[in-house]
């Protein structure tokens, strides 16, 4: 009989995980099987588990109900199977479950409460020193962000040189010594000098990187995980796709039992020179087939965006194709897709070079509320130079910009709407409308108007003659509500012919 | 043999004028017919005269060569022809002649001064009090704008309720005592009440008019004359042909001798109820027809665009019709129409309630330049709040914003182009550019980069190996130039991090 180690109680949407003690000989990554069945009153589930090092075995899941639980460890990694037990007991306050899809364009947590999505990217916080680790989860902790996008690989880009703390494979790194801001772009890919075994993982880097998925879990935060992507200089883009497919399972094995798991396919899909349509399509099937719990799954463009009507993708994670229509353009993609619309990348606030990661604090929020208004959800990043290129969009740290603090505000907005999200509406030309969505259209009791760098002295409104109508003056960027009074039939608001200003509206 | 006087000299370019005694009995608008040839070694000209009142016809002349001219006069308008001579002599300093396009996206003035277009509106401002025309004046002599759009006929829309100081018709307006900002929209085209022959001019009106046309030309701005526009409740754009037609002639007779004339067809005229293209195309062959100096023609749209394309439209007169893209997409028209782009309507300075009003200077100047640099040209407008609803945009006044001033240092800034205007320059994704033509593409030696809001803390960039270049930082808001070096090959320039910068380069 082997050993075996487990929790006799979790959560409800917790991580339920059994050790056992498996074959160490050969390649246990390879050369042997292990999967995990759970069956409750409720569900009944087949799972895959994941060599950890060191001979041990694991088995992850993630309960539904909140009931008994009996399980079978199975497959060659072991003479026997295991079996136990254990009580999936109700969630505390804070776990409301995996993020899901709501209302065609929104998202709620699986026990029904909405999910605004505020995200943010740190490509590769998980692999900078331990110290700024702390630093970055402390900066999350004060802000407001719900999503955090990062990679599983270390990257290799402008401002992203150095070596990560741990790599994901068995093996030696190419030389680094050589890189600078001028010739990084030759090493883009497999430079020479790698050294990898692609079928033997580290099984540290995964655990360092799953602590971080749970650090997220615990600060309510949303774990967007690139599982690849372009900027490299190891190789790990360019694998062949039985070390991919290996790669695939095992991320699946290891992370989906977190409930806070999201699957970014790839960050900019278009810019891995090897790729193909099918390769993305595999990957794809893979995590159809084997994340038992159905995390939130979409690809991320450079350029042209993947096929987001594809069903295997549940909501689109874009980044901005034109330079001065971002969020604008949110409408037309909800009419396309008819899925929930997140623009991950909508520029960085920041001053480097690039024009992706320089705009101004004030455009940022500007870009959220039009996002917001429109229906869609946007993302944050920031890239302000650095003395020690220490640049938030890659490596966490501490936040300098302006926007942040108006996430909060625009966070407590969406809070107080009624229903499960925004719904842009028909308004002038020159306003950005939305209300929520009602059984009667047009009766939602609920309006929402964004001026953005428009600044009216005044706006006229007109809903019906027999209700009551109480508005308010929300300066978005100086975060403040000011009560303009209740109205009937056609009435008149005054505003302070300044930019990014908002009026919100709502039945009596 | 009748009376006439006229001057026996007059500068190239400007205004001969010869007035002669005729019939007055009947309607000497219609009635009577009256033309005049001009002749000299290098033109042959006929032009229409027009009735001017009390018993006075006039024919005005433009000559374009300094040399002897002889001239006739004849017509119905009197028993006898009239037959005299004047010289054209040498033009004053600031008479460079009438403005033709140049290098097919451009304009100078026929002496071959380069003129590049900084517009503005106030689309009524000659119909005002003669203290407000005054201050207009005024306005415009400290400030550096060299176009003017305006009207003929009376304006009747949103603060613009009053009555003109004349109207250009025999006959009495509708009642204005009962028009209110809340129901002016009822009394649009051809109210109840008025009372018109628009077979019969007022001339008064006409010659405060061409007054007015002088005033701006002494000022060195060209007046962008907009004949028709569907702001009215006078009935004056709801005419019928054959009273368009009498006003189209009588227009052109009179004005067409100013060499700062600009014709503008209408403003906005998709606005029409009542005018097709068949009415537009048809005035346009009446002013190919009877204007002898071919001035520039173009017609301005709200929504859908005229078809720039036809072949009596000199230059795109445009009104942005995306709410975030406006300079951005002279790239495109350009290609499309091979014609020179004035976006006329770029969106007004100000803080008024409509979205086209109420833009920060600092965004109306960020318009100009991302126009500037992609080759075209934009127009200024000012809508600000006003106790006695004196808006810049259609009575003239005062200028309270904040842009006008950096007009003077874009003017500036063009004026030191080595050509006769920018070419959108194909550059990073991130940053727009422009140089200026040469025979050598690539090889003009002069680049101009905008930043606009991105807002990078340094750029790099690279012509040749060869040559020395002259680098200047722009701050396009604070009008501040900076000299950043002398570079050769690949090169840095650090920036300020902040928006709205340029940077100029130029051979040595």
């Amino acid at each position: 009989m082997n050993e075996c180690t487990y929790n006799k109680q979790v959560e409800k949407w917790d991580v339920f995980e059994a050790s056992v003690k498996g074959h160490s000989a050969g390649n246990p990554f390879i050369d042997y099987t292990i999967e995990g069945i759970f069956k409750s009153k409720n569900e009944l589930k087949k799972v895959d588990g994941f060599y950890d090092g060191d001979g041990i075995y694991k088995v992850r899941f993630m309960p539904s109900f909140e009931e008994e639980y009996q399980f079978e460890i199975t497959g060659s990694f072991a003479e026997e199977p295991y079996r136990g037990s254990f009580e999936a007991v109700a969630p505390s306050e804070e776990n409301h479950g995996p993020v899901r899809v709501a209302n065609t364009y929104h998202f709620a947590y699986e026990d029904g409460t909405p999910y605004y999505s505020i995200g943010t990217t740190c490509y590769v916080w998980s692999l900078q020193s331990e110290q700024l680790q702390k630093q970055t989860l402390k900066t999350l902790e004060e802000n407001t962000f719900n999503k955090m996008r990062f990679c599983i690989f270390p990257k290799h880009y402008d401002y992203n040189l150095n070596e990560p703390i741990s790599y994901p494979y068995e093996g030696n790194p190419c030389d680094s010594s050589v890189l600078t801001k001028e010739n990084f772009l030759e090493y883009m890919g497999s430079a020479p000098g790698n050294d990898w075994d692609f079928k033997r993982f580290n099984p540290k880097h995964f655990q360092m990187f799953e602590e971080r998925v749970k650090d997220l879990m615990d600060l309510g935060i949303e774990a967007d995980i690139i599982v690849m992507h372009p900027y490299d200089r190891w190789g790990f883009s360019e694998m062949d796709a039985e070390c991919d497919d290996l790669y695939w399972n095992y991320v699946i094995a290891r992370l989906s039992a977190y409930r806070n798991v999201w699957w970014s396919l790839a960050n900019e899909y278009d810019l891995f020179p090897k790729k193909t349509t099918e390769d993305w399509e595999r990957y794809a099937s893979i995590i159809c087939e084997k994340d038992a719990y159905n995390h939130l799954r979409s690809i991320h463009n450079c350029k042209p965006f993947y096929d987001y009507s594809r069903p295997w993708i549940t909501h689109c994670s874009i980044q901005r194709q034109d330079i001065y229509k971002t969020g604008e353009l949110v409408d037309e993609w909800r009419i396309r897709y008819k899925k929930p619309i997140i623009i991950d990348e909508i520029a960085y606030e920041g001053n480097i070079q690039h024009g992706w990661g320089n705009i101004s604090g004030k455009e940022m929020v500007r870009r959220f509320w039009e996002t917001t208004c429109r229906g869609g959800y946007a993302g944050h990043g920031e890239t302000y130079m650095h003395p020690e290129d220490i640049l938030w969009w890659s490596h966490g740290g501490q936040l300098h910009g302006d926007s942040p603090e108006r996430f909060r505000f625009l966070l407590r907005i969406m809070k107080e709407t009624p229903g499960m999200g925004l719904v842009p509406m028909k308004a002038s030309w020159d306003e950005v409308a939305s209300t929520v969505e009602r059984t009667i259209p047009g009766e939602s009791g609920y309006y929402l108007y964004y001026y953005g760098f428009n600044r009216p002295s005044f706006r006229e409104y007109y809903f019906d003659d027999v209700h009551e109508y109480q508005a308010e003056i929300i300066d978005t960027w100086n975060m403040t509500i000011e009560n303009a009074g209740i109205f009937k039939g056609r009435f008149k608001i005054e505003l302070p012919g300044h930019e990014y200003m908002a009026v919100r509206i709502r039945k009596e």
